[in-house]
């Protein structure tokens, strides 16, 4: 089936983190925690959907009001009801939604964060964090993987408008900032950087960035496509007390249907207001064809509907998080350093001795082939799926035995 | 419901164009040609969700698949049998299609055909159309709206990298590309210019760009978003006997569900492979979270499965199409422009005295507060919605008393 799907698409893929050695699976069916591959193995799954799927895949109480939606229809490509109730539910839980925007990747929502700071402020100058991903816009495809001063790719543009900081090292990032205040326009950053090697910001290092950000008139965006709606019912930010201008999310506020959001204060929203502006006065932020389509809509409004009113799931799966986190440790006899926050974890098996991931250049500089065997290992031998190399996502549909196992599994790896 | 909507989105749509004055009615639910509001207005559509529901909305033929896959689920987030049977099925309708990658909108698709252009040639300049739109991306935000040579939007950064050339005008266009022949990608044009004004461009045009393209070593992108599978079942491009090296579709191709698709030449595409490249090698072409999910991958393929089987569709929408064009002018005593090809048709209603309408300019220059009133004046009047300024798309659920009700309403009207 592969190689079918090899002659047909690059990679075999549809996304090149989905390809790995020798060859990806091919699902046939998902639900609650499981993948089914076509050749009829489970997987206990640690991928969810890129992480998406808080709910586990296909939750009842959420794919009940899909069907009844899809039965009415998919697509109005207008105004309507659906997108009205998921952004009432979105601004009362993160106050920053002054105004909303969707759109329908996290891709373009980080495309639209980055033109309106540059709007807002009239500066061109966007700096990104070592190792910080927001998708694959030409906007902020720079110092993604390591090493992080060669290019990402070719046919890439405009890189000298963006700059790179590190992560959770404040004097050095602020003296980069310094060097382009004056070209600023904003910072983006991910509170706790996803694909980079899930390592949460210390607070001290965001407040940094955000002090130096605001008395310098430029932009804090806090991409929390990964983040958002993943500890609490709400964003991260709110937690840390910070105060940024522009919010972005994804993945769970869609429920695992094509979903990006830009958030933002009432003020910078509003130069996204095509209604008697000039072209010159405009800051051009779209939509797109499927942009609140009443599918996605209602699989975002009822997930978030079923995570407000059963808050009990963030306790579960924060405290399954920091149970996997403890054991994985233990099981390798604190021989691997494992990084993440609540219901977000990763394993990682350091080359030299170190006992702490708090960037992704470390994070990087760690047995990558390692993991993917460890990976490869869960996947072939005892039916559990990460995706090789990422990080894992705890859902309401697993439960403590799903992490035993999972554990006992990694006791027997051995690189 | 609108005011509602108006406090939590910025011009309370998520869409620019979705807004209308004196301010856009909202759906609840929408069946064949119709879309119905929250009154209970119903209208015949012939926005079609933006173009892309070709078989009307929620059609029974794709809706009983769609359903199903939801049942089982609707993200996986990983290589899936549906991804490799609607590939099979474009392969085999679009020859340029030797390899395929999904992404999740059409502002995607395109970006990454010209980040292929730039990666395969190692230039940096594009060329576009004036009036031409290819979505969002920063990639190509330049020359979409009269006057042209104003800028789109602040905050776009790499404008200088885009030219713009005139649609039609095979010489000028010419003169312009030889200035930049030495850097430049690629051109990337529709062979129907959309949101531009449903203009056709002439086969001339096309082989006359497409001969100096090929000549100078730049790729040769055309974006059938917009018309792949709505005038024959494939591409307008081969109908054209054109040899384009990238083709990008949506809309169609996905059955209303979020979808964009980069095809090209295997030569072209496999800069896009990233297994075994360095980051200077490689054209990095992502997908996205959302790319082949199973739920748009299904609604995709049975639209095309249901096309294929009911080629009659064609002939229906397309002579419906040519029956509308004609009935249109005779309404309006020949004093409109009807611009269009198939099923796709524009009404215009020229200031001055001509009697064709072969680029955007020439669109834009016609009474565009005319036409909002007329399309007005057909949803308030006559429960028919067309998205003012908007061209009209017939599916296979319209008819041809439809069309004269529309024909009818159109005669009533006076500006």
């Amino acid at each position: 089936m592969f190689s079918k799907s090899l002659k047909l698409h690059v990679n075999g893929v549809s996304h090149n983190i989905r390809f790995f050695e020798p060859y990806p699976f091919v699902v046939n069916s998902s639900a609650g925690k499981n993948l089914v591959d076509v050749d009829n193995n489970k997987y206990t799954d640690y991928w969810m959907g890129h992480w998406s799927l808080i709910l586990g895949h296909g939750p009842k109480k959420v794919k009940q009001y899909v069907i009844k939606q899809i039965e009415k229809s998919w697509m109005y490509g207008t105004v309507n009801e659906q997108t009205i109730k998921l952004s009432e539910a979105i601004s009362k839980a993160v106050p920053v939604a002054e105004k909303i925007r969707y759109v329908t990747s996290g891709t373009e929502a980080t495309m639209y964060a980055v033109r309106l700071a540059r709007s807002v402020t009239g500066r061109k100058i966007i700096a990104k964090i070592d190792g910080g991903w927001h998708g694959y816009t030409s906007d902020l495809l720079k110092s993604v993987n390591w090493p992080f001063k060669e290019s990402e790719s070719t046919g890439i543009i405009n890189e000298e408008k963006v700059i790179s900081i590190p992560y959770n090292d404040l004097a050095n990032s602020l003296k980069i900032l310094k060097q382009y205040a004056k070209n600023l326009a904003g910072v983006i950053v991910e509170p706790v950087l996803g694909g980079g090697g899930c390592i949460p910001a210390t607070n001290d290092y965001l407040k940094g960035i955000q002090e130096f950000i605001h008395k310098n008139k430029s932009l804090f965006i806090l991409d929390e496509i990964v983040t958002g709606f993943r500890f609490r019912y709400g964003c991260l930010y709110h937690t840390m007390k910070l105060d940024p201008d522009i919010v972005t999310l994804g993945k769970i506020v869609g429920g695992g249907m094509a979903i990006g959001v830009i958030c933002g204060k009432k003020e910078i929203m509003e130069h996204a207001d095509t209604t008697g502006k000039k072209k010159s006065e405009r800051s051009y932020v779209g939509g797109g064809t499927f942009s609140a389509n009443p599918a996605s809509m209602t699989s975002g409004y009822e997930t978030l509907n079923h995570l407000k009113s059963k808050r009990s799931i963030y306790e579960k799966i924060n405290s399954l998080g920091e149970f996997a986190r403890d054991e994985i440790r233990k099981a390798f006899d604190g021989k691997v350093v494992v990084t993440g926050k609540g219901s977000l974890f990763m394993t990682h098996f350091p080359k030299d001795n170190i006992h702490e991931i708090t960037n992704s250049e470390q994070a990087a500089k760690c047995d990558s082939e390692c993991l993917q065997r460890y990976h490869f290992k869960l996947i072939a031998h005892d039916g559990i799926f990460f995706l090789p190399g990422k990080l894992g996502a705890i859902s309401d549909a697993h439960d403590k035995e799903d992490l035993r196992k999972m554990v006992l599994a990694s006791e027997e790896f051995d690189c």
